[in-house]
């Protein structure tokens, strides 16, 4: 007999199917045993009565997180027992045979199907294989799942053409200094920090990129809002006029994704009590005109024109309250705070760079970059670096290169901000920081 | 004046566009000016005259790969110098203004708008940035991106869910020699040469995953099959009957992707001359069936049971000519040529594994893995390998594991043999190999 998906037994009442997989709970009714079984699609009671004698067996041996297979015959549940919180609620499975296809080993080390599971997050990645179980923490990864495809799907749907880029760089990406080094044959490589380089290079051959994939930071940061390793969505477009284009693609991106998780994940986003804001215009303000609003209606001064973790909150609440965004782009960063390659603006001491928050923290960094041989290895060296450690990525721009521009987003803390949730590595399959490498 | 695609420019005849792109070719024809301008979407001759003097000293200074806009009339070409090989063959635009975006630096040291480009590999990949402009060396990314799009899009369709799994790993994973070392803070770590451990966690929290990503491995080959960074298509599958399962799920999955790229990516095809086989089902052998197949159809016979490299192109060839299909799976694979996790078939010398051969070369392995706690400490054993370094993944098959099973995919090589590219480094946009670390 094929197996038959847990959704699909709400449609066959009266009829015998096969059903496979974990067992949520096994409870002992004076002589019925009752069993909810889970599997990707759904939940459902099985009932076992001692008249089927090896099914019956079967049932008292089974635990939590057993794997069965059950076939019995699908039942509508009396009115009164209708269990309205499963989308199988109004049937049962009496089961004819159940057969145990997994058992645990020793005793399981957290308690994934207690509604009230309340674990701390290193206890929670310390059994990560088994917490992706637990119905809150798995819904963050249909979240995620749902953010790779609409990024994916808009992204081809506005022109732009996929890329995959090496992660195995022969020098340190931006010339900074949080790279990880790596032994690569006879001698030394580096884990890309970001596809900057290599995106660039796409608009040369494409005009515009995208890509979905890790970049590696090594920040020994303890922060809730720092992994070492984690996904980023990147693009890069061609033929902008100025960096306002690179801002108005992200936005009706972000759009595309946000309403795409409103509707795809409206179940997910309900389990964690979240939700996708009504599409508001993103206000964009200057560095400088955020501190002012900080320091006039918080009363926060910056020690000169930069921008702390607390600022970006308190900038976020203003947009919200003003514009009822929960978005807010910041532009026009000054020189010394963006890399060699930003396009700087008329007036020099600033860029043609935005940041775009997000209910109180970044969430993308772009721009628009140089275009201009000449006028990058000028823009190189007044950045006290030297032109000839970027020789392949200078090779881009020797081949005539249209005025361009970018971003690059973090998946994990759109989905950390979405839902809600109070660290980033709750938003990471298997997070990777200073100390955490396992499992 | 909004800037207008070039392929749009045929339906604007009479109507002044802005264009942008690229310089193909400049060509003096007495007086007037041609100039083959390109962007994302195609091609178009423009014409300066004389009398538009600012667009003609322009016009003047222009070289290949100059990026010029150009506002002008759309004129339909005169019969007889309509050129039927590009899709605006029938228009050509009257510049009115033409303006320099971004000019070349130095000589371009390779041509690559020459109809007959043929460059040796080596210089192909030295000059990677401009050799990606070349025509059918783009048109390479642009099967590889329908590759990446249709494969998830199947994979969504049939219910299984994007993970995006750690590269970054506490131990070498599956106890080989060829992985990448990291210094990761003060301490080693490796670079993940398959997502294998992490797929089969995902199976225990979504039953049916899939993961597109980089995969590392410090192979010293140098062959033609070979590079040392690629990108992996990976699914794993819970609740299998047998890894016949596993097949079929690839054997559509495989189906899907070659229809999507045959209709999707005609012109590109073309260009390689190239041509996706129509669908056969796929025959399956055991390997000791093709060994024997080998000796009596090729009197090519192996020491051992194990097939070598001119094996799989002549079991291949043997496919093509008796089945009438490029492909051909090789099943129950000796143990000893399969990793631990293999699930021994009922002869247990042998396991329930296979490998996807197409057009002469592997293109994906797999097969069922062991599930049961207990089986699997044994075998890792069997293997000779200590269970205590396997401890993050044993702890998987603790929770409740169900049959399953899955396969990775190389993408290079998929793209490779569909374009019958002579090296898989044509696949890659920046390949690694033991020499090349740049661009």
């Amino acid at each position: 007999m094929r197996r038959t998906l847990i959704k699909d037994t709400v449609d066959l009442v009266g009829q015998t199917v096969k059903i496979a997989g974990w067992v949520s709970i096994r409870r002992d009714h004076g002589k019925l045993i009752f069993i909810d079984v889970r599997d990707r699609s759904g939940s459902v009671q099985v009932v076992v009565i001692p008249d089927k004698e090896e099914a019956y067996a079967a049932a008292k041996e089974v635990r939590g997180e057993f794997v069965v297979e059950v076939e019995g015959l699908v039942k509508e549940r009396p009115g009164g027992a209708a269990n309205a919180k499963i989308n199988t609620g109004k049937v049962e499975i009496e089961a004819e045979n159940l057969n145990i296809l997994s058992r645990t080993e020793g005793e399981l080390p957290i308690d994934i199907m207690n509604p009230e599971f309340d674990v701390n997050l290193e206890t929670v990645l310390e059994h990560r294989h088994l917490s992706l179980r637990e119905p809150k923490i798995n819904a963050i990864f249909r979240v995620f799942d749902q953010l790779l495809w609409s990024y994916s799907e808009f992204m081809r749907t506005d022109g732009f053409v996929e890329i995959k880029t090496p992660k195995i760089l022969n020098a340190a990406t931006e010339g900074g200094a949080n790279f990880f080094k790596i032994n690569y044959f006879d001698r030394e490589a580096y884990l890309a920090q970001s596809p900057q380089f290599y995106k660039q290079a796409g608009v040369g051959f494409f005009e515009r990129v995208f890509e979905i994939g890790p970049v590696f930071r090594a920040e020994p940061h303890f922060t809730s809002r720092h992994i070492n390793e984690y996904i980023g969505l990147d693009a890069e477009m061609g033929f902008i006029d100025s960096f306002e284009d690179v801002m108005d693609e992200l936005e009706k991106t972000i759009q595309y994704v946000f309403e795409s998780i409103a509707k795809k994940c409206a179940k997910e986003l309900e389990l964690h009590g979240a939700e996708v804001a009504p599409w508001m215009k993103i206000p964009r303000l200057k560095l400088t005109e955020a501190l002012e609003i900080m320091e006039k209606e918080f009363g926060k001064k910056m020690e000169g024109i930069d921008i702390d973790a607390e600022g970006e909150r308190l900038i976020c609440q203003w947009a919200k309250n003003n514009n009822e965004s929960d978005f807010v782009f910041l532009t026009h960063y000054p020189t010394n705070l963006r890399p060699f390659y930003s396009m700087p603006s008329a007036d020099p001491q600033y860029t043609e760079t935005f940041d775009l928050l997000y209910r109180g923290v970044e969430i993308a960094s772009g721009g628009q970059r140089i275009h201009d041989y000449k006028q990058l290895v000028a823009n190189i060296e007044k950045h006290h670096l030297n032109p000839e450690q970027f020789k392949d990525y200078l090779d881009i721009f020797k081949n005539g290169m249209p005025p361009h521009g970018g971003w690059g987003l973090g998946a994990e803390r759109i989905v950390q901000k979405i839902l809600g949730l109070s660290s980033i590595k709750e938003a990471s399959l298997y997070p990777r920081d200073v100390r955490r490498l396992s499992p």
